[in-house]
């Protein structure tokens, strides 16, 4: 069914609040498999929300809309929806108890204007909000369904889980399903050129990239009538892209970030890790304790701005540092190779590099980044140009580091395995 | 000048990703004084963006688009614009140059795709792009002015910062003047109570309150025929807010973030800083360190995930931690002595708490987070309850220490200037 997301409400139109309810509702309708085209935002104003209406009837067969459900002037999704539809404003006698109960239960007492949020459109479908007072509303105008939804996410994400996705389920006939194939250590146009024959030879399953800092993400979506047979067109395609790719490939999970790959290899494996950060300052240690669960295999880490830092906590000689410098290969060297003998960690990670804007030579320019990754006594360090202002370059880097640390993972634990098997 | 936001991406469409661009682009359409009716999403499909695009033009003088400049063929957007436009595509030497030099800086080689990121319709302003290779775009078709712009938000945020808002400030008749006045440790409807007679009083200029996290911004907008006259308007308004809030009030300029405010007034007095993080895992560290120039007041900080590591590290004792736990005054009160003491700096904060979401016990919920601060000796441990997930515990934790350290500077500086006085 030919979906889309209408946001009703001037403070989205001002930037005063991103419009998450459009992102939650497009990933409910991916999952139902409504086939969503276009999000509009208009604001709280009768000529162009009605306006929007009309562009929407056209295109799509199903609108939801969010916002201007309360109960002040501003509000009045429902009353042009109405007008929209041709439909009378009638009292709904659940809802009018139902807000009587909401205001008597926190000792308050309802405003004039809070009635009008018990008033529906002929024959609309009542939806009970839990969480607040206005309730949400199925109505048609003419082939067009519209579903009506109370603006703050508190109210919205339940009333949706509680009883739209419920009445939506029974409307749509079609199983959307998609896979993430998740790569890190791999740029989105070489990986776009790699799969250029897949992209084009499929139209059930799609497949389509997206880059991140560091990373690419391949999704691939079938569209079919069970769930079962969307997962057999799907199946394939990721078998091949795992073929193609192997070990760039991270995970196949949505919600399984490249620092969660990380940890759970860790895990996996009863290995410990820390790092030593200068340029990211923290970002990384930051990244890996975003994890939860993480503190099983990360104890203790270390930020060394400084040279006297460098020197003082990780045992980073004065010689290399006058000799070399702090951005260098081998004070990244002595960086890793002092953190592992300092903690008795397993893995250790070390970033020294120049985010800018200042402190750029000749010979080292802003962007320049040594990343050394140490697992028991083995090192390496890879050094790296990273592009764009100071945030970026730190977000390359914690990226890359976190690459790193995973393909010297991959290594020691394919070497330890295939030691223990002979 | 009647505007719309225009994002592509099939990925917002289908709630892969949050719509941030349009909230960033929307916040800088009110800056500049242009009138934002519409927000539209649509995927990377030429017909239907088409579609959105004659829908756009109809009613709006000038479309912000965003995204679909990538190098690959599901990028489309400027394609579709120069089709709509009737202009051509040719071949943009400059931009040339800057993706064979981009390539060349990581050591890579340009696949034949990239080149099409060079490729611009005839006539079209040029905007450099930093930190990425997708050039922006200021172009018109017939009467509508439309300006493409790069999809990660750290590629567009930049290059709307450094060309594109003075591009469009020559567009405007009038000059639109705002003046930030940032405040911490207040709270939104706080401020809002107290100067909601000046928000009411004024039209001209107008006054907006924008709550982040653990700060309040006052945005201060003046429309005039002259930046002269405009200054006139907002200079008494911004006045009495100083006269309101005082301390409150940390900085009066746009780009000083709260961390830049805190390094300052270190450097302003020659004072050192060091960190000590448990729950924030290296965050407040780093927000420290995204400031340029903080070389001269930060040089290194520990992140104490374990227990282990507190006492190794910062000397919290054993006892402490079995009678009071890891989530105590105490232990916080010993790590930021500890601290200082190890470090010899002269400001240290340490932050330890239960960031979730496992972990909670009916004495210690989540949320629990301790923040301490410590000037040469002087100490002082602040209990603090914060809600949301894990990484919006962090952000308000490291928030909070950010505040707390202010606060504690000047409190340390007044008396000593004041001792100085005597």
């Amino acid at each position: 069914m030919r979906t889309e997301i209408l946001c009703v409400g001037t403070e989205i139109l001002l930037g005063n609040i991103v419009n998450t309810n459009a992102a939650y509702l497009a990933r409910q309708c991916a999952e139902l498999g409504l086939t969503s085209y276009y999000q509009t935002v208009v604001g709280d104003n009768e000529e162009r929300l009605m306006e929007a209406l009309k562009i929407a009837a056209q295109r799509s067969e199903l609108i939801l809309l969010s916002g201007g459900l309360g109960p002040t002037e501003d509000d009045l999704t429902k009353e042009v929806c109405a007008k929209f539809a041709g439909k009378k404003l009638v009292m709904h006698d659940g809802s009018k108890e139902r807000i009587a109960a909401y205001f008597s239960a926190r000792g308050l007492k309802p405003t004039d204007n809070n009635w009008k949020q018990a008033m529906i459109p002929m024959d609309s479908v009542v939806f009970e909000n839990n969480n607040g007072t206005a309730p949400g509303l199925a109505m048609t105008a003419g082939e067009v369904k519209m579903i009506l939804l109370p603006g703050p996410p508190n109210e919205l994400i339940p009333m949706f889980e509680e009883s739209v996705k419920p009445y939506l389920q029974k409307l749509s006939n079609d199983v959307i399903l998609s896979q993430m194939v998740k790569l890190c250590g791999v740029s989105e146009s070489a990986v776009e050129t790699q799969i250029k024959d897949l992209i084009d030879g499929n139209t059930n399953p799609t497949l389509a990239t997206y880059a991140k800092t560091g990373e690419v993400h391949v999704r691939v979506t079938a569209k079919a009538e069970s769930q079962k047979e969307a997962q057999k067109l799907v199946k394939p395609v990721v078998k091949e892209l795992k073929r193609r790719f192997e070990k760039d490939i991270y995970t196949t999970e949505a919600d399984v970030t490249l620092e969660k790959a990380v940890v759970d290899l860790l895990i996996a494996n009863n290995m410990s890790i820390t790092c030593a950060e200068s340029c990211t300052g923290g970002l990384l240690s930051a990244r890996l304790i975003s994890v939860p669960g993480v503190s099983e295999v990360y104890k203790a880490g270390f930020i060394t701005y400084s040279n006297k830092a460098k020197r003082k906590l990780l045992g980073v000689k004065k010689g290399t540092l006058q000799k070399y410098g702090a951005v260098s290969e081998q004070t990244a060297y002595e960086m890793v190779k002092g953190l592992l003998d300092e903690t008795k960690t397993d893995v250790g990670i070390a970033i020294t590099g120049l985010a800018g804007p200042g402190g750029a030579t000749p010979e080292k320019p802003i962007g320049l980044v040594y990343i050394a990754c140490n697992i028991k006594g083995t090192i390496v360090v890879h050094e790296c140009h990273f592009k764009g202002n100071r945030e970026k370059i730190q977000e390359s880097s914690t990226s890359y580091a976190m690459m790193l640390a995973r393909q010297c993972l991959l290594e020691y634990i394919s070497k330890v395995t295939f030691g223990k098997k002979e």
